[in-house]
């Protein structure tokens, strides 16, 4: 029950021939529904006709089979979901972005954030270039657009821009006939792509995108990595490749992506089922049962419970009409929402020792409250433990973690914590874990919101603050303030 | 993933003094909302002002903070989630009912289905009575009004009412300084009361709205029992308890109750752990991992693999944004949405000796799907197991079962079946297991929907007629049809 | 700009044969749309099978094409628009009401208002019945039910039911194969049928929707008659006819119908013009101009500038996007509201003496806001004229006239009025010439609402509270209140 | 009942102190919604921080309270009311425009269209620039941010602007600390500012808006004038004044402003009035009545009956719920569509020879409806005169006059489209008249719709094919089709 959100999901389709590629987007997006219910967006593109259509909301809602058919038939498509803090964003930052422009449309979706953003912005703006959203993907289409009127094509054009953002960005971009997909040389945030029985192919942020529309995972791009898919076959561009050391997310695999997906060759379900396998080896407990939170500490409680053959069982039930638009009126709200949210199985608790496991820890805020269900349940003991190691820094890539004034572990021992919480033992994974996880030899992760080892240079100053104005909630930036949302 | 819907929850708070009750029935009917997603409802009594709103859609779409505070403060309510078949009801059949008279105010909930309905309508409609809905809640009104005016108390009427009253009947009556709940005797349906540390009475369908509301359960209504709460204290009158043999619905412990929730002092949760040991006692199959289906398969899975050994594993992904509103547009659509629904965990399944547990087999449609997606992954070998009976016969006591044309069991052979659904074996729950779930002696259970024992006499060839004119989709239906639905 | 709201329309339709009913219903009734805008709604009728939809909102509002398209086609339908005052009434109050019975489905809907309704409701109640609505209409179909049941066909039973309703009453009533009209013997509120080139027949409140609808004018029906439309024919029934004196309301020509309706053979336009004849010989004013109050004041300022020899002018360019869900925010709200909707046209008025026509004075909360709109843009002189008599009695045959405190002419002199409004002089149509302006001998109005001359019994004191509990919005009710409103 | 459509109101507020500057322009924009009915939009500046609000619909559907609360208070805000073909435009290009930019925010609001936006667009395009709509506003916003950043004040950037900018154009413009009106040099469109007791400004495209609330009209902004509103008062710049000849559209005056405004000291009733007496002079016919076709036809039908001497009279009943969202279902859908929306009242034609003034005969689809609904009614001979001259030219300053294809007078002479149309006669208003509607020397107007006599250069071959491709319904603009409109 993380208070992480991640930030976006990117989708690319092209297919052989003119096809319902919105319906197939829409599965798709579906499927990453779990990073971002912001907003939800898709471009169909036919034959170089555009039609797009986005909103605030999440893609069911954004999208009916009217809205669909208006979108009409494609031989390619991009869509997008997008996270975005209470209140902000809104409907105007919606992706994907579409560019109507005299050398071709360009259409863009964007994962992940750059840390030189503030820069490339002021430079654009000093320009008397206009900026209609506060989306890094903004500032992505004005670079490649400026490399376009340069050149002669748009992959060139996104070669080029290549070498001026800086930071996380897994990128979906379509042209009139081409449809690209970018990871930048870090390689931070996932992007995969697959092929379907028809010869469709499907870029997608997570394989779990394409198990929902039917199609067979091909390989992740590289990081770095540019590939080009049009009629004529998919190109391969690797000069970005190598540039830079790869860190991937550990979080990643922690807590965002869906267990059914495979990144990197391996299943997020097993590399949650080995955090509980680890947890194990660190902290044997004399325990009756081992629980997980549901829903994503539950791989977690699994592996721990194969580990250290402690029983697994079920210890809450999850109301599953619970949803992004519940309400929780009345003046004790919220505790009530996480009470109505989960209910412990009293007859699987009481007399118990239990070991409880969450995918992390933020602020802390429903940990306590989960840890006292148990104890009102008739739990007689209750050790905590996080699936992730305990979080001390902001990350700039993309995911959306708390500032440290919120993150409990900047302040707090694991004893006082775990007296906050009123929990018998707290224990979080260890860091030297984080990189095990995949079976790899412990490389190739980044974990800066852990331990602070920042892959990248650090936004400067003015670019930290910019950081912030970009991304607090806009109805509380001071310069900027619109309603344009959709909510009433 | 039954294809079965249960028809009704009901509701009922008693404060000590006036309180924010709308709030609180707001958060036990959501707890309640897997008993009907039609229609929700909530009445607040204010000293004898009655307060309502009541309409089609989800507990969370109906209620928002605005309507909640528009109900005002109480110190009684009731309330009701309704389920009822596509098209049909709408939003003039949602309850509470409320009947504005001369005698007081009175506003009725109620779960069950009678078997004499279309006698007491007739009887009315030919004094000339009007009635707006084609529910049976209204008959009951009616029924009680008659005799209201003939006597001095609401709950002297109630009384009289029961003795015509055949059939199936959990029901919350609340007058201007009374709140009743009364069972039919044979005890179909479930009802129980808790209180809560502030002195309210929550009366509710399942103690899992007791929880929602941190309430303690206190017991179950008896069969035939009527309780009146009023400001006095809580009188019981077992005048009809023992008049029928108690025949409690067996399917509510298999499938329609919250697992959560505990019903004659058994935890649901355990009860179809025990169906899974029961079948794994039945059907001792050499395999690799069990498997349930999301999420009322889980729990008999879960007793299989302790019982038989078999290691229990996660075999599917739920997609947690499928919702009541899911659309599934494209040629492929209904495919498609087991396919969005569920994603197999690849990694768990792959080349392995499955056993899969449903908790039951209607129509089969989708279980085709399910075992079809575990082939996909790789699974070596598929074994289907149901933790409920084969279906044969029509419920007439508020369960919405299809009719015998579409219930898979009444047309093939185990063998069949299994063949159809492409599995290597298939196995049921045996009949003589089900009264044994909850640990008794087999007695005290209503199994009619697996072996055609109607405990009651059945409704007459008119009765039925008028049963199926009442339960079919209105719009379906050729003497009246409305549309006043909220669907769009 | 009259601060009077006429309770409702009425409509039925007898068509040759199957066809596109529930269009021209729509058509009708949207002519009708003056007479209520408080809900609509429409039943057709195929051959028995009654489709019905009715909601809260303008008929444009509850009605769009596939909601339409949903009601069918179909030999007959009936329709009605409703007033109801603010927050009152809502959905669960729409008409017509659809009544499912044993002895046929039934149909009605009603304007006017009963004298002695608290009487038959309290009757009803006392044998059971239960009541939905706090209607008059559902009182009316319970009668009609009752004597349906002790009898052989629908029109005895309307009959029957004559001879128990008291009061006003314009009824269309609709059973599986007829379509009846009914008017109260004393013909208080209109109600006329034309016919259409394919033979169909349309029953409405007023002639302008037989003109929307291509269908000619035959008559009215008369105080008393019920018609019974057939395959067969038309039936004819006087049974009721002459019972009574016809006292025919004065102010459905002075403000309620449409200036393009035609009642009892006179044009409504022309008994304005007429009003304004009569003040222009009953004051004799020396002015440069006058301008009637849009739009309602027009016909007479123009009858009276004919009459008078002074020049009619327009005066005030009315804002014609002022529609009913029009919101005034701000703290100035109401007095802007005035402003926003009539903007004087300066170059019209500047430096003129103005003869200012209104339909009528209830409150005068508007009246003064005017009269200083035209000051404001340079009037010397402003004379208010009302083309109807001063209002000091409440109406209880379906015109919704403020309670007395609220009547401006029960507490104030003519003088009074006119310095409380800053007007030179004030003068209302004198009360005798009321029953001139349609050429008759002076006879045949009801002018209750200006003499007190109750046509009928007065209702009895508990009839009046009665009448005031359920003509009182029913949010202010204390006995009842609900929320079922549409409103957001 | 003309069918051009005007394209935009624009309005600006500078407010002495922080107050409720929102509900005002929502009142100004209310009066000015005749002028666009296809999007509404407000942004208030509260000491430099914008919030802002547009959407598709009208202001009252656009904006609630609760929307206008959210806005907040300010010192100063701007308004637009934008008209667009149907389908096209929808939200996204809904005005003002917003610039969120380092040199500081700019809000612009635009009535008209430039001449040269093709060229400005290509150069821009080719720069790098991005477009997120197909307006000229956002040309303009570009234009002058390219200035902006090159200068030292806002002022001087509009300035610079302005010779960039071909066409037509009534531009709002507010940056932080200053309100911005300007004209261009032909003066095309109309604009003029007024204030309030409270020393308010309120910028309007025309003056009754200001009386919308309550402030009094100064005077019209000069061809080719800017004000410049700022604490320290009020700068008047007329640098670009006297650059260009005057050029007023002439159609303003005829059909566009409400006839309440007062445009160059000329009230536009007035001048209506005037164009029935030149009808009068031109035509001399004997007939019974006047009638106009309400609403716009009144005012000439009023003027050529005192110019006449033949009684003036009311012809037809126009239904006043009538409005945008008006559904016409049925078959005979279009025809019935007139039918309800005008009656005619049989009383005042039957028998009469009518004369018929309508505003304007564009394509002349309704004109033979209305003529026909005369005759119906008993009309003994029909005589139609426009009050403006025949339409043949496509306009380019803002104005939306159907493709020469669809315009009547392109193709027939005017007895054959009186004998299309089924009147007896017909006459429009001689050409030489328009610029004497005003009293003037028949100098100062722009009549190049009547006559061609475009007074800029015509934009070029590629510049009217961007013009038509921005012009046209984005749904069947092939380069670019989004659907992105709030519509369902």
């Amino acid at each position: 029950m993380s208070e992480i959100h991640e930030e976006c999901g990117v989708l690319g389709i092209f297919a052989p021939g003119v096809q319902d590629v919105a319906s197939t987007a829409y599965y798709a997006l579906f499927a990453l529904q779990h990073r971002g219910q912001e907003s939800a967006g898709i471009v169909v593109n036919n034959d170089g006709v555009f039609r797009s259509y986005k909103d605030s909301g999440l893609v069911n809602d954004v999208f009916n089979a009217r809205r669909l058919e208006k979108l009409g038939e494609g031989n390619m498509a991009i869509g997008h979901v997008r996270y975005s803090t209470t209140g902000g964003g809104g409907r105007e930052n919606a992706q994907p972005i579409v560019v109507n422009h005299l050398k071709g449309n360009m259409a863009l979706a964007h994962n992940g954030n750059l840390v030189n953003s503030y820069e490339l912005r002021s430079e654009l703006e000093n320009e008397g270039s206009i900026f209609h959203t506060t989306t890094d993907t903004e500032v992505i289409s004005y670079i490649i657009t400026k490399e376009r009127v340069k050149t002669h094509s748009i992959e060139k054009a996104v070669q080029a821009a290549m070498d001026r953002l800086k930071g996380a960005y897994s990128l979906v971009v379509m042209s009139p006939s081409k449809l690209i997909a970018v990871r930048d040389p870090h390689g931070f945030r996932p992007l995969c792509y697959g092929v379907r029985e028809d010869g469709a192919y499907i870029i997608a942020s997570e394989s779990c995108a394409l198990d929902a529309v039917g199609a067979k995972l091909v390989r992740d791009i590289e990081p770095g990595e540019m590939l080009v898919f049009t009629k004529d076959g998919i190109t391969e561009d690797r000069t970005h490749c190598g540039k830079e050391k790869k860190t991937f997310c550990a979080f990643e695999f922690l807590y965002i992506a869906r267990p059914d997906s495979v990144i990197d060759g391996k299943s997020v379900h097993e590399a949650r089922k080995q955090a509980g396998a680890f947890l194990a080896q660190q902290y044997k407990i004399d325990a009756d049962i081992v629980v997980g939170v549901p829903d994503s500490g539950l791989d977690a409680a699994f592996g721990y419970a194969q580990a250290s053959g402690i029983p697994y069982g079920i210890g809450f039930i999850k109301n599953k009409y619970i949803g992004r638009t519940f309400i929780a009126p009345g003046q004790k709200a919220r505790e009530d929402k996480v009470r109505i949210k989960l209910n412990v199985l009293r007859s699987a608790i009481e007399g118990k020792r239990v070991i409880l496991v969450d995918d992390s820890i933020i602020r802390g805020t429903t940990c306590g409250r989960i840890v006292k269900l148990l104890r009102d349940a008739g739990a007689k003991e209750v050790h905590l433990l996080s699936s992730a190691p305990a979080f001390k820094n902001p990350c700039y890539y993309g995911t959306d973690i708390d500032s440290r004034e919120n993150l409990i572990a900047c302040h707090h021992t694991v004893e006082e914590i775990a007296k906050i919480f009123g929990a018998d033992s707290l224990g979080y994974l260890d860091l030297s874990k984080v990189s095990l996880l995949t079976g790899g030899d412990g490389s190739g992760f980044c974990t800066a919101c852990f331990d602070g080892n920042y892959p990248t240079e650090e936004p400067t100053m003015s670019d930290k603050s910019r950081f912030e104005r970009l991304e607090r909630p806009i109805s509380e930036n001071p310069k900027f303030q619109s309603q344009n949302e959709s909510e009433e």
